[in-house]
């Protein structure tokens, strides 16, 4: 794997620990971080894991993608999405050449759209990333749970750079990974997900999952959020069956009580991805002639929340 | 007016200013009051008003109605609507006769039904006040803005303990107090404004009345459950015309930015009429079958943020 060169921009703790993964393996990974550059200049990335700690230490650290030398065979950018933030911008510098793909791990809808119109000679993997990792301090990351992650071309269909990822990460220890053809589908499929629970948790006081899943009248409230996500997806051309609301309710009231991460987020004073969940799944059934008054509900309440903090 | 004997119990702000403008044109009112028992006992009330401050010394202050000597002609009942609270044993000591007129004066919907079960041959007369009315200490209330009053008899139709408390306030200074025939009509137009206005302001982090009438997407929400008690009220046979929605948003707009009462309770840390103003309707719409989504939704958040608390 040693002929591979990744930049990591943005490097919090997913795109550390995913990257990271491959580095162990071999690839030649560099990172642009900020806030933690000189933490992470000077001892790289303590990376502790169910699948066993280890040191990852980038090929180069730098503060911002100009300063990367040479092309990169996969550019990862991990940072949560906010539509104002120009990430176009910060990616420039390292895409000159069209061989670069551009692995995006990101959660909900409409995060592709920008970055495909600045860099249309570029493959673009949309993934999804299915892992608890959080930033302990600066340089230090822990993951807990799932280590999963499934990419695939943004608007479907092969893509030789996904097909060479997947190979890539599976020479990994830890870590999950594989190459769909329909990514839009597993997106949605999270969506169904993030979209009910991590609002209602923030709008209702704070509410763990398992006060969501209690059988009244917010786990009804989750379920017609659910029911809206698979209106506007079927309206998008991704079938959601309808046996996924039971099952995601479901599988989230067997599990133990957390917060979800927006409501993390939230209490920790971190901004909220509103637009990423909510904000453009509105615009889409908007689009649509769609009615999706739960989700409208939700949305118009937490932008104001956001916009007081 | 000397001989109408009036009891008013759980004399709050808005009690102890309507009664104590009877009482200051000459009826006899008593009250009954826990908290502030000691201070009314001591020293009556010193009441703040726009038309002129007065003190309202009432002729027995009580600790429950059971202590009232003989039979009132009126029991008034000023307190916030909570489901759970037996207001028919709160009163009953003062409800020996059928001759006594039962005066609800909340806010919301449903509130009578209760009473109106256990007091089969009263009166009640359902009340709606336009008052700002504060208590500032044990004792002392403010009242500001408007002083309005509207009763009419529960289930509709003429009364003749109404017509004469109408006569009554006409004796008082300040009061502009009016008998209906058709007091729902006037409940749900009141509702128009609370079911909106109140929960929103709370789900969204603390809002004033001009962020919810900013033309955006809180002012949608807002029109948007404003037409969901349209439709509850007409099926409940109360017709709303569409232009009250205009008329309430373009009122709001133009008022200077307040607080609703709702958040006011809601940040001081108390207890917030969820039922009467949101539950009560939503039952009512699934006795209907009618969607109510947007009410619904905040009815399952606010219930939600109100049991954290």
């Amino acid at each position: 794997m040693k002929n591979v060169r990744i930049l990591t921009v943005g490097a919090g703790a997913v795109g550390a620990y995913f990257t990271g993964r491959l580095a162990q393996a071999g690839a030649e990974v560099s990172v642009v971080v900020r806030s933690d550059y000189d933490a992470v200049r000077a001892n790289g990335f303590e990376i502790l894991s169910t699948a066993g700690d280890f040191h990852f230490q980038p090929h180069g650290v730098y503060r911002s993608a100009e300063e990367y030398p040479g092309k990169a065979d996969y550019v990862f950018l991990t940072s949560k999405f906010f539509p104002e933030t120009d990430e176009a911008s910060m990616l420039r510098g390292a895409m000159g050449n069209p061989g670069t793909a551009l692995v995006l791990i990101q959660n909900g809808i409409g995060i592709e759209d920008k970055l495909a119109a600045a860099f249309p000679d570029h493959e673009i993997l949309s993934s999804i990333a299915y892992i608890g990792a959080t930033r302990l301090k600066p340089g230090t990351v822990q993951q807990k749970g799932a280590s999963e992650l499934k990419f695939g071309r943004f608007g479907g269909g092969e893509s030789a750079a996904g097909c060479r990822l997947e190979a890539l990460f599976s020479e990994t220890i830890g870590v999950q990974a594989a190459f769909v053809e329909n990514i839009a589908w597993f997106r949605w499929s999270k969506l169904l997900w993030n979209l009910p629970y991590n609002p209602v948790s923030v709008l209702g006081g704070g509410l763990d999952t398992s006060r969501m899943t209690d059988r009244g009248p917010l786990e009804a409230l989750t379920r017609a959020l659910m029911e809206e996500v698979r209106l506007v997806a079927a309206a998008e051309g991704v079938d959601l069956p309808e046996s996924l609301v039971d099952q995601n309710v479901e599988f989230t009231r067997n599990f133990p009580p957390y917060k979800t991460s927006m409501l993390v987020d939230f209490e920790a004073g971190r901004r909220m991805e509103v637009e990423a969940i909510l904000g453009n799944v509105c615009r889409l059934a908007e689009k649509h002639r769609l009615k999706v008054p739960c989700m409208q509900t939700c949305y118009a309440l937490l932008s104001a929340v956001a916009e007081k903090r």
